[in-house]
């Protein structure tokens, strides 16, 4: 039998996502399992293969392929829309040639764990070699693919993992929000200050403890763990493939509130993933669509849903139960006060939800100057240093907790910081709607049951893959594009009104 | 630069390496990490990836680039040993057209996986349908090779896990065997009948306690944690790759001994794997030799070195602080006695060195039957019960017990069982040889020092990769080729003379 153009391309990219998925379990392999000696045999791997994967995507046969596709009048709106992301992958693959993409693939590997250890001490300088090369390949591959998008080189990063995404939109946002954020963090701090202090929770807090109740709320938020695991990782992340999806996260024995808004932040990711279209799976189409959304997921659970009172009326008994902790600290007030403190601090995936984007402006910044070649890298922790006296007004003491803390850069993700803040206001705005919608929500959270918030997310967003664009998917589940006003409206009642 | 026809196989065969390092990580993966879920779509990655990695063999370009290599007179010996190692994988892979390669892979991940809950269930029905599927395609697989090969389709797959071995020659020392065993094995049964009787070990013990200890114990033997993990999974094996060696035991916290002579026997794997040469890694000749040179390894480790006397006296005192345990069910009397007791039992991994020839006899009968068409899988439990009965006088009460105990051939493992047995004679021949070398080796191992036996394997096995044939490298270390005398030596010397 004679396969048609779309049969063809469905076949073969069957095929990529096969190969994607061995490359994202080797990923999470060599994050979460393996031995530092391992290093050279594992980067050859993800080399050799993601060098196949370019292979495959750019084979001869698929230009004219795409075009049959593209052609064919009997596809209905989601084979149409599968093929509109095949077209995209391919532009994307085929803009850059095979050396540079086994270069990068090796560069990265090498520098991510390189970073490891360089994080760990505190030395910078031991990684920079490495960072330089991932830098250079990188910008080679921006401007390669800058020329066939016809766009800036930074936007080919951006666009990436944020499709459609151009900097200059995000310069108006981010204007916006740099217009509110420093004097409603001023207000914040200041009302905060005359508010009832925090009264610490006393450790320690076993581990293995704080795992088994992160696995008892992934199993209350809806997570299926016959299609997934909780491990460890230097980095928290949420990794593997839709059927088969790994969290991680880090413990720390003296502060279990770190690592369980890790659990419900990465699983928040995780319910995204599994709820993706079944019956699409393995297709472009029903992939997620990109990170901006995939982060509003993570941001509505860890953010809007799990620091609401109601989340914790439900979790304070369970954190008394397992840490055996009493009295007033233990109580929903103050479990409610500590997980609203807002505070100036270095790290970002501990930062709350008002001194986020500025983390997020402060990366932004520097990897379009670094990008654009005007910020070397060899400048990095001076650059990172100032810019967060700037715009925060604090200095990390140490690289650290400055320039080595996050794993993006080292690991070749460049263009990818923007889509954090553009996703806390992507859940800002669809969680205002899922309430609105179904005001059962937060009656519900309060008792444990996630379902109704569930059900909601896996109608208006899990379940449409990438069959809508990122502004089409937003306007169908809330009726209007992507408005900053519902994340301002959001922190000024959580932070000022309550 | 133009490439030799060398140089162009180098590069080919260190790609395909890196192919099948993947493969090997997402089979470990699969047994020790994967939620059930997960089968379907790890399934797709390994059928997948097996594919590519079989279009990447039966390239066009091989042939000719085979007879350049082998027609080009600069190659040292060890470049030479490569191309033949080249050739041979390459006649095995052209002999199987890709379709039947994929259908074998996807068949096998998911015979597998049914096989872990039937296994659990002892429901043999369950898994029947899987297992024919298997065992079908395994058949054409084998007479597609058999053509090629010029020998029967029962060789062609012993030949894919012992390069040239025959069933032929297996027969003989099989026979040789058979003779020998029946009435050596009463003469034990009766010896130990009439000896002091074992006294129990009381537990629990609790499983992080036997990680913990079999950690101890493989850093002894000199594994390597920064090239190598300790895991769980059902059914204990040695994965990963030369560079990052993943071993696997089972726990019982009922009895410690069954998973800790495990985790050395795994180490004895591991070892072998860590020793392989550096210079010729990702090289078809920097591979180990076959599977009874790589069984003769962990063999040595866990039966020759690890239940002798000398092991046990350094190991009493460990157990005893790990466990708590203390009089003379834990002194190294008792123990020795415990370690080397016979008993005819019903599951392989747990048999004894004396009786363990049966089971291999047994499952080197089946196999070939079924090959040969002449046993169907519905009748397998019956012909297994029957058959074991036969050899050892014992009938299994469940098919756990029985046909369902062991992974490989749900595993598409056909043709691999003999290695055990062949490489149970080749181990002891090599200890024998190491201790008329090294006069100091039992008394090192008295003290937890085991440098000079793996400096003895480093030299004489590991560092040869496959450099040379299974015959020439046990004729190369001991001087003489395979010769059954040694097993029989052995045995009568542990366990009727002492």
């Amino acid at each position: 039998m004679i396969k048609t153009p779309y049969q063809d391309l469905e076949d073969r990219f069957r095929r990529l996502d096969a190969v994607g998925g061995a490359l994202s379990m080797l990923h999470w392999d060599m994050s979460a399992m393996m031995p530092s000696g391992g290093v050279d045999s594992r980067s050859e791997q993800l080399a050799v293969l993601t060098s196949i994967r370019h292979a495959m995507i750019t084979d001869p046969a698929l230009p004219d392929l795409l075009d049959g596709a593209e052609a064919d009048q009997h596809l209905d709106p989601w084979q149409q829309a599968n093929v509109a992301e095949m077209r995209r992958q391919w532009v994307h693959s085929a803009a850059v040639d095979a050396d540079l993409v086994e270069a990068l693939s090796r560069a990265a590997s090498k520098c991510e764990t390189i970073w490891r250890t360089a994080r760990a001490e505190s030395d910078f300088k031991a990684v920079l070699p490495s960072l330089e090369e991932v830098l250079n390949l990188t910008r080679q591959e921006a401007e390669a693919k800058a020329d066939k998008l016809g766009v800036s080189p930074y936007d080919a990063l951006l666009d990436q993992y944020e499709p459609g995404g151009r900097a200059a939109d995000i310069d108006e946002v981010f204007a916006h929000l740099g217009d509110f954020l420093p004097g409603f963090l001023d207000d914040v701090l200041a009302k905060q200050a005359c508010g009832t202090a925090i009264l610490p929770l006393q450790g320690p807090f076993p581990a293995a403890k704080q795992k088994a109740l992160g696995q008892t709320f992934m199993t209350a938020l809806g997570f299926d763990f016959d299609h997934g695991r909780l491990d460890e990782s230097h980095h928290p992340f949420c990794g593997g493939t839709y059927d088969d999806v790994r969290l991680t996260t880090r413990y720390d024995e003296a502060d279990f509130t770190s690592a369980l808004m890790g659990v419900l932040h990465e699983t928040g990711h995780a319910l995204y993933d599994q709820g993706l279209p079944k019956a699409w799976r393995g297709q472009p189409v029903g992939s997620d669509r990109g990170m901006s959304i995939h982060e509003s997921q993570s941001l509505l659970i860890e953010m809007q849903a799990c620091r609401s009172r109601e989340f914790l009326e439900y979790a304070a008994p369970l954190l008394r139960d397992t840490f055996g902790g009493s009295g007033a600290a233990w109580e929903v007030d103050n479990l409610t006060r500590l997980y609203t403190k807002v505070e100036k601090g270095f790290i970002r995936v501990d930062a709350d939800e008002v001194t986020y984007p500025a983390h997020v402006i402060l990366r932004f910044q520097l990897e379009r100057a670094a990008i654009a070649g005007d910020l070397q890298m060899a400048d990095l922790p001076g650059a990172w240093n100032e810019g967060l006296q700037k715009i925060l007004g604090i200095t990390p003491p140490t690289d650290r907790e400055g320039c080595l803390q996050d794993i993006h850069w080292y690991d070749g993700a460049w263009g990818y910081f923007p889509t954090y803040t553009l996703g806390a206001m992507t859940a800002a705005q669809l969680f205002a709607k899922a309430k609105s919608d179904r005001p059962d929500i937060l009656p519900s959270i309060a008792r444990g049951d996630f379902a109704p918030l569930l059900g909601w997310l896996r109608e208006r967003v899990h379940a449409k893959g990438c069959s809508l664009s990122t502004r089409n998917l937003i306007a169908t589940a809330t009726g209007e594009p992507l408005n900053a006003d519902h994340f301002k409206a959001h922190l000024k009642t959580r932070y000022l009104d309550s």
